[in-house]
């Protein structure tokens, strides 16, 4: 069988195509990369012909075709068991599931009102009640993972794991917008930037050529 | 241990706690049930003392805390793999979690537009574009799982998964709203709706009292 191909948006942008891939390159899952500019008059059709949903990112492996950016990661999960990309205890499991559900389904402000945009940085960006109770609550699921779950490791759940990739683009995004964190969560954003698959994400972002900029709010 | 307790909101509005309340009962999942009233001054405070997002469902085992509808019922589907939540084939579960991510994370149009209301009957319900959209989008997955993955059984991959109880919402909807589907379907929401658990709900919701009747559009 051919390798599996991961279709996904562009490098700069597209917050939920930088969840799997960043997963699926820390478990050492060979798969090939397709990438869809999302601002041309082609892209839905584009994506279509690959995702059943409309929507980047996806995993086609053969016939099957997992379209949602949780479900590829655990579709690698359970193939690369050997990854650890799940915590080994259910009970921690189940909460980093929950951490991993709640960004997924989540904070609608922060993702509406602070788009990712790797290669931005704004100084006084406008912050909106919405946005602040979203990076509060962010921040606070963070502290709490680390402190109860973390067992002194880089990651919210110790060694790197979905939940970590599932909140990947806000670390850009705290960056971007100039979010201040204390110490321990400066250390674990740190963490995951410096992961060499995420940098080399930065670097193709910073790279990445547009076929027509996205206007900025 | 004491007994595992799913925290719920109304059994009339709460779409989110029928999804994992439904899974379980499925599942033969023993655990106790509290119901917090979403529509009251307490309702808050209520939640917080259960669940650290502030909102229902979440499932407390002991000292774990599984905030999250999908990640409870992965964790159900862990702790009772006999109980057959996934699809065994790995393919298939992939595909099923697509679909449950996606209900999970997407259709806002819809869940915005039809809010659930079991006790509802509507027959001239506005129907914007985009909640068309939704629903064209969930008949067609619905379709496509069952023609490719149903192998003739009554439900979206065949017997019941976690897939179904995500959806389960969407037919009271469906029903609430006045939403037509072809034959095929309609036998699919028929099947769900038959589940012993599912009348249970229902019943339960029609008999239940609010504080404050939340106010309709």
């Amino acid at each position: 069988m051919e390798l599996p191909v991961l279709v996904i948006g562009n490098k700069n942008y597209s917050s939920w195509s930088l969840r799997p891939w960043l997963a699926l390159k820390q478990a050492g899952f060979a798969f090939e990369e397709v990438r869809i500019s999302l601002d041309s008059s082609e892209t839905r059709a584009q994506i279509l012909a690959y995702s059943p949903s409309g929507k980047v990112p996806v995993l086609t492996h053969g016939k099957l075709r997992i379209w949602e950016s949780l479900a590829i990661c655990e579709y690698v999960a359970e193939q690369l068991p050997e990854a650890g990309l799940w915590p080994a205890d259910p009970a921690v499991r189940a909460v980093a599931r929950a951490a991993s559900c709640e960004m997924h389904a989540g904070f609608a402000a922060l993702r509406a009102g602070m788009p990712m945009d790797t290669r931005a940085r704004h100084t006084h960006w406008p912050m909106p009640p919405a946005v602040m109770d979203d990076i509060d609550r962010i921040a606070n699921l963070w502290r709490r993972c680390r402190m109860e779950y973390g067992n002194g490791g880089d990651f919210l759940f110790g060694r790197f794991t979905i939940a970590d990739a599932m909140y990947a683009p806000v670390v850009t995004r705290f960056i971007s917008y100039g979010v201040l964190l204390d110490e321990d969560l400066g250390q674990y954003c740190e963490a995951l930037l410096a992961l060499a698959p995420f940098q080399r994400w930065l670097e193709e972002a910073r790279r990445e050529i547009e076929t027509i900029d996205i206007p900025r709010p």
